[in-house]
């Protein structure tokens, strides 16, 4: 255990003994350290804490601390334990020391004279040294996890060495509150839930559907420049499909079966594309002249994730993948995997997600991995350069791949340090086999083809509910579903405003998306230009472009960016935006 | 009776005579006259009829006609008839007339002194009348439908009054099998089809996808000209949704059931999208300055058809329909329909299938229709109006309307003279009153809108296996998968090859569909020019460059299309394939 971990323990044990002095009657569960804290799970019998009692007891844990108190250990016997715990009637404690052998050594740690408690530790030496905390919340937990047992309270607690740090962690946990893509998602009017539809089936409205619209053809045209073609398959299968696959010995009641009521035939919704995209590369004969083939395809996929798991868009049942598959000869995977990496540093580069880094997943010795060994290694290799050729930042991973083939994640860092697993390179020896996958080599023999599986965004849901709280909705311009607001300061202008329109009519982007046509509109309510400002603000238009009669007779247009205001000539607008 | 259904009528008999002659113990079932022609179904008892037995029959046929026999009606009792139909062994003729009451009159037909039949008729006077026939097809057919009675022997013919018309007839149904959108589909290789991924269920390849992301494109850019924006709904849904919708109650029992293993949930897979689309409006309060609000979505929906009704992708159990809703007020309807009007006339002009018929379907005095009468009206007046305004051949058809609003049928005429009912506009006045959709007018009330449901293409899949029998696999230009490929004659040739797809990289056509970037391959193997120029007809593509040292030489290209020859300057390239 680090110094940390031992400051958050310690903390741990000052909130248990805060609050006994609050409230004497109290039960104790368990209290350890977690990421960025530490909590305690108490049994307050009939009285009921909230959010609002942290300040209180807060408070008593600061006097604690400052009376500098030793945490010092001592060890016990099991008779003598049991006896500690019934004196104090610590039911959970007397449930704990039961469990433990009859000649155990047991470990207690005393908290000055004040709090003593059954604890393996350690702790930091005294409480001067526990560093910056501060309590946030209370939750319910029941004791051991399990429901069927008593109703616990969770008081969290967060703390950090020094008062910089814990800050900084609160100011980052309010700035994350403030980009959660689930209130972003409403407030920009992205996307919505019904309940008539079902928890994890998102609806996507006009906005939110032009944003994944813009986001999944950018990542495809990467793609079709490197010759991938796209394909479309059906979202329900035979289940045959996955018996032959093997997934679904592996998966089989994860998927959702579908019943056909008029056939009485069966089928799975498909949770993921290779077996269908194997299926049109077997559609017909294959020789080496069109290896490799690639196909690509943004379809939804249907997962059954348990309800409670579901939250926005960041783990839904309906997800799309904007997914590829390479068919290649062994020789092949090094370029087309360079290609892949390059694709995925690229796309990560435009949406601002620039710190990647890559996990190369490689077998072990174990022999859980199907395929032939030696193409294993030599495929490794090739994953090694292609990633040595894209100067990846990387780091090497054994006994992390899949168990059909070697791997790269993708872990990309968003705008407030949080590190997130986006886009994926797999290779599969194991497909191509249950296929029966084979083309016929210059040689005039029938070989078997590797696939290379790969998703840029990964899912597209998923992908937005990062790129939401990354950019906290204020979207880069050639994506913000709505780029440009023309807000008028009254009617006087409306003839200027159709010159700029005229303008805007004509602006096409051709990067890093081609043929994208500017997506603008006009407010000329009747309503004071504050108003309209407000509310282009508000949905976070990247470009608003303020008309009065000053711009008409000067033929310039008042632009207000996210985090300045310039004047433009009508005649430079179209050069401006489209440098933007 | 009309005259040519008299003529075909009468054919069967002659039919029936001249297997008799052939065959004298076969026992008759009937023999009606159909679309195209007629056909009699007969018990040839051990016997084995098949295609190769018709010329023989249909000569026996033509003889009997030469005899120029009378056809004489004569009345009989019920006894008498069935005397008659014991004397010569019929016994289905038996089992017709012991269905009749006992007082019938019976009518019978004699031909000649050759054949008497049970027949109401009517028929031409004389064989001499019977027009221009020919023996087509075996089948087998059950007696009366019925699966569990006896197999007998279909033969079917096609007539008509002339010579000429049957000729042509004949043409059409050579061209059709041609055509047939099922070979071509493999040919061309636009789709497949999975054992393991179940019948109803195409795969598309990388050029059905083109074609079909093109058509849809295409259909979706003439909405979004009228202000209709892309939405995005999930597959399944909580069955909920078709509860309030009144789906279920109607069609409950034809929806794909989806099940979750993990949480025991039930969903369905969704048949259309309208409820889909109506929670989206639902998702925020509107107000008539929004109005209308249009949505549009091309995606899959999953219907239950019986396995034996599936044929390539006439009929399939994932369709994806370019689909869309408006949301408006009632005096908004005649705008919003005659727009759709414009767009359903100028696609089909497009892809040249002029001849459009649309038939408007109204509400009959009946009380099965829903919402209120006056609304119907109105409604009705608008619908019409629409079709006046944009000048639509239509006709009107009381008591044709859904039960929940009027609507527009279109019916498009293919290549070889074939109608199919493809694009549809409904009225739905049920909905929006089912989901209690509303929004606020300029008076400040609550006020209900009208949806307006339409699909230009239709399903997609089904326009496909229509458009592909309609152009033969010869798509027009602009939508052809691969619209132009290079043959070089020789390697001589390569630098100026690449001077070529230099012109052709940078051509982008604007027209009908904007930004489509030119799609062209390049054969430059070692076959002979021969065999190029065989692979790249075979795939019926539009446009073949044949390069050869000349060409290179005089910085030509000889271009190839369907039906002549040209030579065009590389200078003049970019522009001639803009033409096209």
């Amino acid at each position: 255990m680090n110094e940390l971990e031992k400051m958050r323990h310690t903390l741990s044990h000052v909130l248990a003994a805060a609050v006994q002095e609050l409230y004497p009657d109290v039960a104790f569960g368990i209290g350890p350290a977690i990421d960025n804290g530490f909590y305690y799970d108490i049994d307050f019998g009939t009285t009921k804490i909230s959010d609002t009692d942290l300040p209180k007891i807060e408070k008593k844990m600061r006097s604690i601390i400052a009376r500098k108190l030793e945490m010092k250990k001592r060890l016990s016997n099991k008779t003598e334990s049991l006896n500690w715990a019934r004196d104090h009637k610590q039911k959970y404690k007397i449930e704990l020391i039961e469990e433990l052998p009859e000649d155990a050594e047991i470990s207690f740690y005393d908290l000055g004279d004040l709090f003593t408690d059954l604890c393996k530790g350690p702790h930091v030496k005294n409480t001067s040294e526990v560093g910056a905390f501060k309590l946030i919340r209370v939750a319910g937990a029941y004791w051991r996890g399990d429901e069927k047992r008593e109703m616990l309270t969770r008081i969290y607690g967060v703390a950090f060495e020094t008062e910089e740090e814990l800050e900084e962690y609160l100011k980052r946990q309010e700035e994350a509150k403030a980009r959660d893509h689930r209130k972003l998602g409403k407030e920009l009017d992205l996307f919505c839930f019904s309940d008539l539809v079902g928890a994890g089936l998102p609806l996507f409205t006009p906005r939110g559907t032009e944003l994944r619209e813009l986001m999944a053809n950018y990542s495809l045209s990467l793609r079709g420049r490197e010759g991938f073609k796209k394909v479309w398959t059906p979202h329900i299968t035979k289940t045959d499909l996955y018996k032959t696959s093997g997934h679904y010995a592996k998966f089989g009641d994860e998927l959702f079966m579908v019943h056909s009521q008029v056939n009485g035939e069966d089928f799975a919704m498909k949770p993921m594309n290779c077996p269908h995209h194997a299926q049109i590369f077997a559609s017909k004969p294959r020789t080496y002249r069109e290896m490799p083939v690639r196909y690509m395809e943004a379809t939804t996929d249907y997962r059954d994730e348990k309800t409670g798991e579901l939250g926005g868009l960041s783990r839904v049942r309906s997800l799309t993948q904007d997914d590829s598959h390479v068919f290649c000869t062994t020789n092949q995977i090094k370029d087309e995997v360079k290609h892949l990496v390059g694709i995925v540093k690229e796309l990560y580069e435009t949406v601002g997600m620039q710190n990647l880094r890559a996990r190369l997943s490689y077998r072990s010795d174990e022999d859980k991995y199907l395929g032939d060994k030696k193409l294993w290694e030599m495929a490794q290799g090739q994953i090694k350069q292609a990633a040595i050729d894209n100067h990846l930042e990387y780091f090497e991973a054994e006994g992390e791949a899949a168990f059909y083939g070697p791997k790269i994640d993708f872990m990309a860092e968003d705008a407030i340090g949080r590190e997130h697993q986006l886009a994926t390179i797999q290779l599969d020896f194991v497909q191509p086999e249950r296929f029966e996958l084979e083309f016929v080599n210059s040689k005039g023999e029938k070989e078997r083809p590797v696939m290379i599986h790969h998703a840029t965004l990964g899912s597209i849901e998923r992908f937005l509910s990062v790129f939401i709280e990354h950019t906290g909705g204020w979207f880069p311009f050639w994506c913000a579903p709505e780029q440009v607001r023309i807000l008028t300061v009254n009617d006087s202008v409306s003839d200027y405003v159709a010159d700029i329109i005229d303008v805007l009519d004509n602006i096409v982007l051709e990067k890093p998306l081609k043929y994208n046509e500017l997506r603008y509109t006009l407010d000329n309510a009747s309503d004071s230009l504050g108003k309209k400002i407000k509310r282009a603000t508000e949905m976070k238009i990247p470009v608003i472009l303020i008309v009065g009669p000053k711009d008409a007779e000067e033929k310039i247009v008042s632009i207000r960016l996210r985090d300045k205001e310039e004047k433009v000539k009508l005649s430079d607008l179209k050069k401006y935006l489209c440098e933007l």
